[in-house]
């Protein structure tokens, strides 16, 4: 069984990039599995889209590739790379994309995508999601080593994701990610406050208290804190928008105090 | 050949949840065949996500396996299931999502998805579709029988779907789905109608006359009243909104006159 | 390994309907790979969807059947066809959607789709896609001979797709798609433009000069003209879009001076 292909690109649906991408895909490695993480990344946001394949890609089978496309270097000198890291393999542009895999702290090895055998035969000025790297996940899906694809290279592009900060008993964390409903998803992890309660959390002015992290005490349209579903800690309103009830977005400072 | 597994859901497209539930499949069950039949479920409509689903299933290969969530009550007591109706099988939370099959009148099977063994390592409290509901489906597709899933249940939840009713020569029928045309779709079927010629149909306030029962005859925006794909009674403005010229929508009456 | 099948509509993703095509695929071919190339196609536009198909069908692994759904005539005697042209086969209505691969120059035969054995039981007057087309492309994947799908036919339909027309050193082109980025993509093509240095365009009142045929040197809003990703010179504004930019859509005029 060939390894699982990945998508994820700011490309949208509406137009043909994606499907092009995969009939690419399945000329060189024909029915190989690929799967849409999505494609509605905020153009040209290389944060979120980071963000949205750190969260995803350990949930893939070991041994998949996963593709990501959020390039506006595209067409300027920013390398195309291929990377693997642990049982994950990684190709794109080397703009930071790749940043949650790198940070993971597993060995990692890499190459530059500039071997032309392992390319369409004519690359465009914009579109390398179809000339350059559909065709470097499908050969290596196909078993070609990463080695024959380029050159090594290890001073990888990794994003400033915002670290959360602990001073006393006071956690200032962030916003980095708001999902389709409107969730406010923040940088601290389950594993940051394990052993520790939460007793207010902070946030565009607003104080949430008695944080229950789960969804089960909570009315509808109330403000709550949870561990979402990849771990993160998020501000959700009960069947509404974070967002929309505190105004708040990426970047937005969020306080908690623990005890 | 392992049987395809169809996904619905009201998880939408611009987050990864979604991709990540065919990565969790695709780790248990390599290669098997995954269609999604929507993922724009109006969000926590269960009624719309168990109509559509009714519509779908039967489309889809003898032996395929339907995973639906729309799961307002994930994190809460409401049960897992795997159901098998039929020769389908559909895997969901048990909240009337599954109304369409079960009211079939085919004889059905139905488990509680109790045993950890079938499901992630780490459940967490809000998505299941990851945690459950994907590693189920995948593991029935990988030929575990559905009595390894857990406990036998036959007291599921049903939605109470409004059934049309006939006094002399009228039919008192509702709006049960309004599709993204703006189709009003109706819950009098074709088996329904057999043998009854169509004499005239009120719909919030509008009388419509010589019901043809196809598309040919009428004009551009003229409402008209026909059986859709799926044999259901609907009523459809030629290349617009049904919805937006008569203001219906789910609950609307429709009247007809029969003789 | 079966051939690819590629699925483009106008149907949407909300509703059920493309999973539905899906699954009748695999009921008859099990386990042939299926992309979409996007289901966006603005209601009804067979242009908008025969450009879109045009673009994207070579990219596919020869041998590729590409099922294409744009189909305002659904219950009308317009004729369904299975089309072979060079390596590439198109099952769809014969309304002018498969344009451009019969504008190629390359040899080709067809058939109308008229024999019931390659058909669903049960022909809805409006699901064609459904119920004519998938089983068709699905048997065609399988094996079966277009010749076997129906009686053969010549006379299909074309669009009049508007070709650049060039008088002396001036070309007048035309805008014939918009993507989703607001990108004016126009009817000349890199082919035609060969040898000649393109001194200034002219699109909406506006002119563009100093043209670089790259993104490179633009400044984000600065208007340009490029090859787009298919080879078609487009109007493009930097992290912005041209159709907004210069209020024109399809079949603005755009004028050339080359020397």
């Amino acid at each position: 069984m060939p390894p699982t292909i990945s998508l994820l690109t700011d490309f949208g649906l509406t137009d043909e990039y994606v499907g092009v991408m995969k009939g690419v895909i399945w000329g060189i490695a024909p029915g190989v599995n690929i799967a849409d993480i999505t494609h509605a990344v905020p153009a040209q946001n290389i944060l979120h889209g980071a963000l949205l394949l750190g969260r995803a890609y350990r949930y893939f089978p070991v041994g998949s590739i996963h593709v990501a496309v959020v390039d506006p270097g595209v067409g300027t000198a920013r390398r195309g790379i291929a990377l693997r890291v642990g049982q994950h393999t990684f190709v794109g542009p080397d703009n930071g994309l790749f940043t949650v895999p790198l940070s993971s702290g597993e060995p990692f090895s890499a190459v530059s995508l500039d071997n032309p055998a392992y390319q369409l035969a004519k690359v465009s000025r914009s579109f390398h999601g179809r000339d350059v790297f559909a065709p470097a996940a499908a050969h290596l899906a196909n078993g070609v080593p990463l080695e024959a694809l380029g050159e090594p290279v290890s001073d990888l592009v990794r994003l400033d994701i915002p670290e959360p900060l602990r001073v006393a008993n006071i956690w200032q964390a962030q916003v980095v990610l708001v999902d389709a409903f409107g969730n406010l998803i923040t940088n601290l992890s389950e594993g940051d406050l394990q052993g520790q309660e939460v007793v207010e959390v902070r946030c565009a002015g607003k104080l949430i208290q008695g944080v229950t992290l789960t969804f089960g005490r909570a009315q509808p349209g109330e403000l709550i804190v949870l561990f979402d579903s990849a771990g993160s800690l998020s501000l959700c309103a009960v069947n509404g928008s974070a967002a929309a009830v505190l105004g708040a977005g990426v970047g937005a400072a969020v306080e908690l105090r623990v005890k």
